[in-house]
């Protein structure tokens, strides 16, 4: 069997995956994960169900592929964006506003990343390496601005990195609770606070001698 | 029947319902939820299955009520420190530590605030109301440390309390994914940001200035 002939099957295999997830995608964030069925998904998909369940046996299965398909194509897109600290602000501000066009998927995504968190999930080798990929390039972003080290008292790139993930995730769960607030503006406020490190301690009663960036 | 004779019973009853709590707290924060059965709780508990079904009648019923009083719990301990400054650090270092000797409740906690982000879900209005309350308390004491107002570039109280439950929530995530990231530092450094206010944006190459405080 040449490579070339044994393209043709697996590229027809991985295009009626692609077609299924996608179903899947619009139909969690439609409906709902708990209101959509497998049969639902293949009947969006054109495919027949028992040709659904020769890809993916549960709904679980297929939610993972979701979730990992979306987590994918925004890593793909920040891969350039997040490596300079100036384009990094409007990258996650149109990150956030992509979520909130798909609650339920930012809900989903949510959820599974507390519930993969033992150990024994399936997905819990996947969220575990995730996070740690997210921090170092969020750590390398922020150590860049500051190539002689953080000033003082301000925490070092790794640390950034986590605090800033968790304002990332937190938010969301905030906003999932009370869709009022304004999670983009906190969030640009906490990356601008990361990135510049914290005012010398003062005074409170002082005038600010603050300028415009 | 006079107000004196009532008491009686309501305290026989609430008794109960407390050793039934605590039983069930216990038994998630050592077995796990999945594992943890009624009929298990019952018995730690010292009372029937049947007597347990009487004040609770599901498994979720009790797992809210379990966490309900673990928050009031954190709440009541919480109000007179969190309302200064100087005092909020070390009770939220205090409250993570307290978390992380309890791993499973954490993420119980963390995964039905998702979960209750549902309107339909039963903790639906706790969550809304005890995330509305957590964020008004921490922006009164955000609010109390600049009279005047935040310094130019600084996010505004209610925003910084958003960002600062955020770090809370998103660092234990993390945690549970990876329990060797220290997250008291990073939350203690998250709290002098938001307490701080940004630095006046410089040029990273010029030396610090800042002093320690």
């Amino acid at each position: 069997m040449s490579p070339a002939k044994a393209r043709g099957p697996y590229a027809k295999t991985a295009a009626r995956r692609a077609d299924i997830v996608r179903a899947a995608r619009d139909g969690f964030a439609e409906r709902g994960f708990a209101q959509s069925s497998l049969r639902d998904i293949a009947q969006r998909a054109g495919i027949t169900h028992a040709g659904l369940l020769h890809h993916f046996r549960t709904k679980d299965e297929l939610l993972a592929a979701v979730l990992a398909q979306r987590d994918a194509e925004e890593w793909e897109r920040g891969s350039e964006r997040v490596s300079e600290a100036k384009a990094a602000a409007p990258f996650f501000d149109g990150l956030l506003r992509d979520h909130q066009r798909e609650p339920e998927l930012m809900r989903l995504w949510a959820e599974l990343a507390v519930a993969a968190s033992r150990s024994d999930h399936p997905a819990h080798e996947y969220f575990v390496d995730r996070y740690e990929r997210a921090r170092a390039r969020t750590a390398r972003m922020m150590g860049e601005r500051v190539p002689a080290g953080p000033p003082e008292g301000a925490p070092d790139p790794e640390t950034a990195a986590m605090i800033f993930h968790a304002v990332l995730y937190g938010l969301q769960v905030q906003w999932l609770l009370n869709p009022r607030l304004d999670i983009g503006k906190a969030l640009e406020h906490a990356l601008r606070l990361l990135l510049d490190g914290p005012a010398a301690p003062s005074d409170p009663s002082s005038p600010s001698s603050a300028t415009e960036a």
